[in-house]
């Protein structure tokens, strides 16, 4: 799967941090790391004990802040958040941490997941007089928390999250408290770190690196953290549930260097990489990767295979926001604006392409058409992931059934879609024997199967209109 | 009272349009007319009949507008809004109009005046769960649209706005509906006119000009308007009061080619410095004015007096946003920068600056300075109104008490602070006098004589705190 | 003459600085006090005894120059341009202060003015292998100083000037010297004045407004003036001649609070009114100004009248780029946005609107339109200046002689094209003898009536293409 | 070698296209591809066979040039100059293509590499009277063209590249013309190709793939080529010389997927990685490249080596213009910035870190400790180049002498610089063997062993000075 160009980025990255001076840098700092997980947006809430500041702003988390407004973001309890919509449009005005006044003063909220019964959610308030100003589950959570008839703000979240359903990985924010819940299916990555003396959340842990922040454990499924002058206190709002953790944040979106779900997301994808060549050989020269999602799938594969692993497409650096002229439109063009195509190393070869996973295949084919133009004898595609038949309703941003390719067309048929010599995807169990498990980890693979762990609330809705 | 130097420009200005099919463009006009009502922001938000947009920025309405963003308005109804904030602070978050989303779809408002039960009806709605995203009393307002138990729409504002006291002209939207309430105590101008078919609703007239709409009539004290597809329709929520039309509309604020409360500013300045003249005349050569607000009243002092109306003062175009640099902060640096002085007019010249209010004083000061450094021999100053002694409560954004140099000091000292050889200010009958009053017009002189037609609910709720 | 819309404003303004820690920043205020003078570009050349600095940009100077990059520029010698293009079109790359590295090290210059001859110099310059990268006579005598024999940078600068011919007021700019030059007819005023123990030249004294300078006399006709480690010293490069003043510079062009020539701009402006009116009085109730430009002829005019001095155009400060909707390109939709026309004054009564010229007539020939849609009974033109007949080669950016409404046709034509009841204009003779003449004051009246006081060289080598 | 961390990227880029109706946007697309040669700035020069038309800017490509903007810049013949700064200084006033106006009218020139005798031509050019407005090679080549007795512009131009010294890949503009000429060395790449019937020219091949262009062959040391009416044209200006190709672009400056001095790239530096792995094995588990540089070459070193290929470095996409605290100012900030370390690979591990060349030092010092950090045994370091021990004349952005840390260290000393348990270089013998030479190629390889193979006239005159 290629990020860019099948499609934006997706979902959302999180942040939090209590009892740091410079709480609002390092945020800064973890947002910059989990800059993958967001493209669109990026925004940072920020607590001094007393005032509560925000900055939003479309666009990188670099494009967003500077050395000046952070300045202006003066505190020790800050919350950050990246995103690339799942719910509510890209517009400007859904830009997270949302940041509200309610009754007990300020309250800022960033989610990452995605809620299943949101829209009832929203609609039952609608009817009882609530406004909404943005499009987006947070200030859904947000009115649950302001009507809450309990007493603190640790209740009043607790009784709030309780009628929510589906992924969440959440950080609030308060003139004096940081508080961080998660799902209790654990459906996306949530994990603890601490540094010079200040705790921090993060959705991988690949923020604590720039921060300089030592991991200690992941956030528990159906965990509530707060932080505040008492300290770290751990709480229990939801019932058990057997765990649903999201196996496509191994096989595509976490980044490898981060450690989720008990594992490092390199050392998964290599194993991944490991059972594809057992399961799906194939008589090639040589393996190439599809920078950078693919790469250690690839070596993985290769270090089981006869074929050499090599360079084949080097992703340009400097892409930008590149202008297209309409004659240029033609078949190509997009991949060659995002990769460099190394044809001295394809030439001649029988080249086996290893992706992560195929969505619409738009890529694909075009990365399948340069190989074959810079001579390659064959070409072979080898997926690491099973086929991708159905949507995903807990955060992962795939696009309609419709247009998922494997939704309604054969091996065979997305074969000839791809013009490869040859295709094959991982099995599920293949996929699975890949994950970790020692330590009770139960993965979510809805999107393959369609066994969804949580029931989707609001489809139902949409259909009894 | 000069504007840029001694305050930021106050209050706000408003627009609305139903009819239209370049609804946002001409509310951009209407904008751009009504400029001088604030600088920090502008808003538009239009609908289609369907689909409501809105576009908001900080600064300029030609900073906020472009071709191109206007395009991508498109509808027949729309509402703007020019802003400065006089509560709410000026954040980024309180630019207007307001857009909700809400059980009956789409609600967008636009204020000016000023709410003095909106930091109760706030505390009350956050002890029922509600949650605020701006400090601004358009909030407020739509919270209590959407809590409200009618039926329709129409109802629905009209029992949110028998609520609220205090100064308001607004503006709603929905999909497919205008509405516009003028408070029963009509503090704030609001006119009505047409064109090409289509109905405008603005702060003052000089905004039909540029569109190009003829002048129907005043929107009357607590009159209700609704524009939709049956026409327009007009309600009447409020039990009638008697008028408290802001007189400082006349003195300062409206744009001297605007017709307001029934009558031309221009016509009704000039007049207050007639009656200046002859009320407190001086022994002069000349008689200046500070461009551009107090420009017809000293023509019209000139008119009754035997000094000569002369321009020593000419107003700089190109100010921007100019950098100081700390070795120029002397007296007369500012003033210097914004107008350019005419030293051969004043050089042994006995001089009349006319003025039309002191607020703080302090670009005054400094122009009693540069004139005598000019080489004046005299230099007197008479002011178009009596002392600003109390703080307004409807909409006019004056300093605090402690700010205003009125409130607590003599007229000599006030001359003394001056440095000028003599003041004088306008008794409030002659100001009073200069003022329209054939069509039962009654007036607003809280400012100057601390009677407010409007009790301050929100000024004791703070006191009970 | 309206510079907005009638033209975009005209030639140049240009500041020159030496002995002052804060050079650059004090040029910045100069030019800030000379926008009239250039909108199109700022620039500023500075040296701090060794090492030569610059920053030029597109736009007003405010918009160029700030906090941030005025730091950047160190040193205590400067020279600054504003400038409007009146040769070498408008593209960025002719901004000034141009600034070279020639044999005796840095040379920057700014000029204003224009070249009569500089066409041919430049053929000669490039048929000896010169090469031009702007398109400015600047360029030009930056080469003649660089190929100059002599043997120091100021008896190189008198060979080049003496090669030059035509309107010029030069500033240079070497690591440790400032030069100042202004042509032997001294077309363009040119003011030396002093601050703080350090010296300044500016193409107007309101420069020394805003810097704090004291003025101390004009530029001599011919002079050069060197200021460096020895003092200043002035040099006498050309022969003598008639002056030549630019009789434009009175009548439209310089600031009023301005003293050019040896006289206060504003004072002859009045002079000019009160001639126009001894001369070519009107029937009429009230006189009212094109502001700013034609303000103190109109309270001159009216103070030689019965008819009073009124206000019936307010300019609007807050044009920017205003984006105009091709449905709003009607007559008068740009004076509309240009000026806010106050109605009150002008309904029922006969008018006079007084302007200073008539370039094209497209502005007045709307406000025309609107004074009498406004309501007007009569609307009389009188103009403080006669027909210009003829285009400017000294430096006024008068449009080609085809576009010169007067180029062509009779007043009785223009009237009727402006659409008013009568049209007036001040005789030559008129207007010389509102211009001071104490002191040996001499005019160019060359656009009038076509005497030029220095031939146009690259006229005939253009026709001899 | 590391790009940005260690040094800015150097020399520049150029482009130029004849014969093509869009031939500034494939320009624009070719500097794109190009953009690795430099990121300071980017410039495009157009002619239409009339107007030369020219557009500049600091920045990256897609910084500078949008849709609008390359609309405005029409014509069949372009040049295009990438540049990082080897002579001049960094400043605006230096970016490429340099346009002038001359005796025979338009000429545009850009220039990849570096003179080694422009200071001393520029002295003979100021003393003859010529003036410069930039610091680069590029405008005393345009003065020795437009000095030139010779009758046309080919010969002109002739003559001018006669006269300088050093390394030059020029590409120049006239009105209806496109002339290209490399030194007589071939220092730097220059590829030939066609497309749709129009002719381009490039540093590297990597661009021809973008524009969909076929590579002819590389335009021949010592060749001038003039494409205009006519068709195209080679010409032979200069004595025949040995060549002397750069080394350092297949060592590190070239893109991998590019051909240039008859080779690929990327197969050179494979054969780079296997020679070092042979001469100077590792004992060692896993390899890892610097990305994206040092990739090749450490799949080279895998192949003949028992360690496995591992990707321990990410190179991070979105780094932007990131704001660093100056808390974070720690030993390997600046790195973790810049890359994701992959600590699942490396721990517990002997790594091999396999890199193209050392200039400074800095980023692989902080490399070989946050591999340690990650828990690696060993780390040893191979470097598939000699030290740099002599500065680059003629184009190679390195250090001064002074800098470059194998100046004076020996190599035992920069292992305990860099902190790593060993340190081996390639040797020259083992480098030139990796390289092309079947068809006559010889190499520059004056950074590693001090041979120049044209004398540094600059040099000299900086002596005598």
């Amino acid at each position: 799967m290629n990020d860019f160009l099948d499609k934006p980025d997706d979902f959302c990255g999180v942040v939090g941090i209590y009892g740091d001076p410079n709480a609002s840098f390092n945020t800064y700092l973890g947002l910059h790391a989990l800059q993958h997980r967001g493209q669109e947006s990026a925004g940072i809430a920020v607590s001094d004990g007393q005032e509560v500041r925000k900055k939003l702003g479309m666009g990188l988390v670099s494009e967003v802040f500077n050395e000046q407004n952070l300045k202006e973001l003066p505190g020790h309890i800050a919350i950050g958040h990246n995103r690339y919509s799942t719910t509510g449009g890209s517009a400007a005005l859904n830009i997270q941490p949302i940041l509200i006044y309610h009754k007990d003063g300020n309250l800022g909220v960033g989610h990452n997941g995605n809620l299943t019964n949101s829209k009832i959610l929203r609609r039952q308030l609608e009817e009882r007089g609530s406004i909404f100003q943005t499009t987006t589950d947070s200030e859904v959570i947000l009115h649950l928390v302001a009507k809450s008839k309990e007493m603190d703000i640790i209740h009043k979240i607790q009784d709030a999250v309780r009628q929510i359903k589906g992924a969440f990985s959440l950080v609030f924010l308060t003139e004096n408290k940081l508080i961080v819940v998660r799902d209790p299916y654990g459906f996306r990555p949530l994990a603890l770190g601490k540094f010079n003396g200040a705790m921090v959340v993060a959705s991988e842990t690949t923020a604590f690196d720039l921060i300089g922040a030592e991991y200690i454990r992941d956030v528990k499924c159906g965990e509530m953290l707060v932080f505040d002058s008492e300290g770290m206190r751990s709480f229990s709002p939801f019932e058990k549930q057997t765990p649903a953790h999201c196996v496509f944040e191994f096989v595509y979106f976490s980044r490898p260097d981060s450690q989720i779900f008990g594992e490092y997301v390199d050392k998964t994808r290599r194993k991944l990489g490991k059972n594809l060549a057992l399961e799906k050989p194939a008589d090639a020269d040589i393996v190439i990767s599809v920078p950078d999602s693919s790469n250690t799938a690839a070596l993985g594969f290769s270090a089981r295979s006869e074929a050499k692993f090599e360079i084949g497409f080097i992703r340009n650096h400097y892409i930008g926001r590149t202008f297209i002229h309409p004659s240029q439109e033609k078949r190509d063009f997009n991949v060659r604006l995002k990769f460099n195509i190394v044809g001295g190393v394809l030439k001649g070869r029988r080249v086996v392409i290893v992706d992560d996973s195929i969505v619409r295949g738009t890529t694909l084919k075009q990365l399948v058409q340069v190989v074959r133009n810079a001579g390659a004898k064959e070409v072979h595609v080898r997926i690491s992931s099973p086929p991708i038949k159905n949507p995903c309703y807990y955060g992962m941003d795939f696009p309609t059934w419709k247009e998922l390719i494997a939704s309604d067309r054969s091996v065979e048929e997305i074969k000839e879609h791809l013009g490869a010599d040859s295709l094959e995807y991982l099995s599920l169990d293949g996929m699975l024997d890949s994950m970790p498990k020692e330590n009770g980890q139960h993965y979510c693979t809805a999107c393959f199967n369609g066994k969804y762990p949580v029931e989707i609330d609001d489809l139902e809705s949409n259909n009894s209109k």
